[in-house]
């Protein structure tokens, strides 16, 4: 299936849905999301906006499901705006001055714009899937907001567990999974959940898509957290430093303090500088965290690919949603 | 009607939704969103909840078509979450360390934590709203919830006018009118709008909800400016020089500015002091501030008045709604 196209039309989507502030005395706000999306100012075009792997699954969903693509593109544009909100807000709660190479919108507008920006991009979210209405009955855009709805209050959650973790140095590997479950994996499974919805799956198969974007999401995450630590910095395009120095809890680090050895020692006498990075990295390695995650990134990709089978995603589209299932199983950057 | 039966009503729902929070790893956030909501810490109860007139205008609106409030509960406890939402970002935004006379969220938790607060009060609002499922046809729940996420957007909107007029000082009456429709009239005409809604009224009779909720907004917000200068301290609980001191871009301020007199000379000089917050007021009051205000705030209210009666509230839920309106067209704190 031609993912292009359908990238081109998740674009004009999600431009239509902003363009809802794009009106007289809004237009400087309008143009701060329009920013934040990737489109306008310093550094805008692909590189900025993203891969929009969310939107894709939705709309690879109901295609495979052997429906109309083109009818779900309000839902695809609600997963991608609901993601880039939590970003907006993100980006203020982690004090991040850069975002995929740009400034972060309350670099240049300040927190409190900022803080908007995320409001609304939320509630252009909102409005995106009750858009839907225009193409299905009532009972299935409930249904796909709920869902929608449900997995916001996930990622805050997540959220919450992820900066209450900051201060924290009694954690381990049991505590990454409820943290990753919401910031992560929960869209994820969303855009599958909803995009076989639209495809008129019954329940068994919607759960199976759901299924397969919840173990993609926790598949993408651990191997996220493994890069961060070993991946080629040339491919990665960021510090592999970065995740050790920032005292990120990811899943090798968590396993690492699990054997309460050399790495749990060195961890808890606070950050690592980034000249102690090779021999932090290589004491995690010894005591076992690399294996360990790697082991966990196997078991969610088996897991993943299982429920994508059992979803039997049909034609082209169910070919390009394996494709991209294994583009992000196996990436290296 | 009995009020306070709807208040308690109101109150158990909103818990029930804002439970949703409360499970075992997320029990410390579902405590900040209870404290932000005003049910526990220091100073909780009916003085930290705030007076919940917006779920009373939805159910009182609802129950004055002839329709069973309770069913509308959910709508009931999804404005005032979008409403405790705003408070909890705007907060942010606006640096205040206290709300109701206690410590705002992030000052207790930080604004990272208390970001999260707003976001997590935005999502239940969503959930709650999706809700009416249980007691309306998909349809109308489908409508209810486009009502509010346009609400929502017009909230972004003026919270953007009100952050972007905080640089300028070439802002006159009619920059005034678009920032309150956004900020204070649009919630207040949703909670009438959908009330009428759910109670079943006919498009011209929910149009007519929708315009008594506009106009109560403005007049309301009025009103608030001219307390916020001219109140009597002792009623309004807050120093009447704070709108003066603080800056604040009320109507009788750009009234005032529209004169060109000594009042906005004075203005344009910079900050007012508490001890010149007297004169200044005096001097604003010789130069129309005062009149162009309660003019506005009287020709709002008569519009609000005559819209109610075109909806022609019914039973003792429209007599309660009368007199809500007129205790809130009134009032003097």
């Amino acid at each position: 299936m031609d993912t292009k196209q359908l990238l081109s039309h998740i674009e004009l989507e999600l431009q239509r849905q902003v363009s809802r502030l794009d009106t007289p005395r809004t237009k400087p706000f309008h143009e701060m999301l329009a920013y934040h999306m990737g489109w306008t100012g310093e550094g805008a075009g692909p590189e900025a906006t993203g891969k929009r792997i969310r939107p894709l699954l939705v709309l690879l969903s109901t295609a495979s499901c052997g429906a109309d693509w083109q009818s779900a593109l309000p839902a695809a544009a609600a997963v991608e705006l609901v993601h880039n909100f939590s970003l907006a807000h993100d980006d203020i709660q982690d004090n991040s001055p850069k975002r995929r190479g740009r400034d972060t919108a309350w670099v240049k507008w300040g927190a409190p714009m900022a803080i908007n920006v995320g409001d609304a991009l939320f509630v252009t979210s909102n409005q995106a899937i009750i858009d839907l209405k225009n193409n299905y009955p009532a009972e299935v855009v409930v249904r796909a907001a709920e869902v929608l709805h449900n997995t916001c209050l996930e990622l805050t959650r997540g959220q919450f567990l992820d900066m209450s973790y900051e201060e924290r140095n009694d954690l381990s590997v049991e505590d990454y999974w409820p943290m990753i479950s919401g910031k992560t994996a929960a869209l994820l499974s969303a855009c599958c959940h909803i995009g076989s919805l639209l495809g008129g799956a019954h329940e068994e198969k919607q759960e199976a898509y759901r299924s397969f974007g919840h173990y993609l999401g926790l598949a993408f995450q651990v191997q996220d957290d493994i890069l961060g630590i070993w991946g080629d910095e040339k491919l990665t395009g960021k510090s592999v430093a970065s995740d050790l120095v920032e005292g990120k809890n990811s899943l090798p680090v968590l396993a690492g303090l699990d054997r309460r050895g050399k790495f749990a020692d060195r961890w808890a006498q606070g950050p690592i500088k980034p000249e102690d990075v090779e021999e932090t990295a290589r004491l995690l390695t010894s005591e076992g965290g690399l294996i360990a995650a790697q082991d966990a990134s196997k078991q969610m990709t088996d897991l993943a690919l299982r429920s994508l089978r059992e979803a039997d995603p049909q034609g082209d589209a169910g070919e390009s949603l394996f494709d991209l299932a294994n583009k992000l199983l196996k990436r290296e950057q």
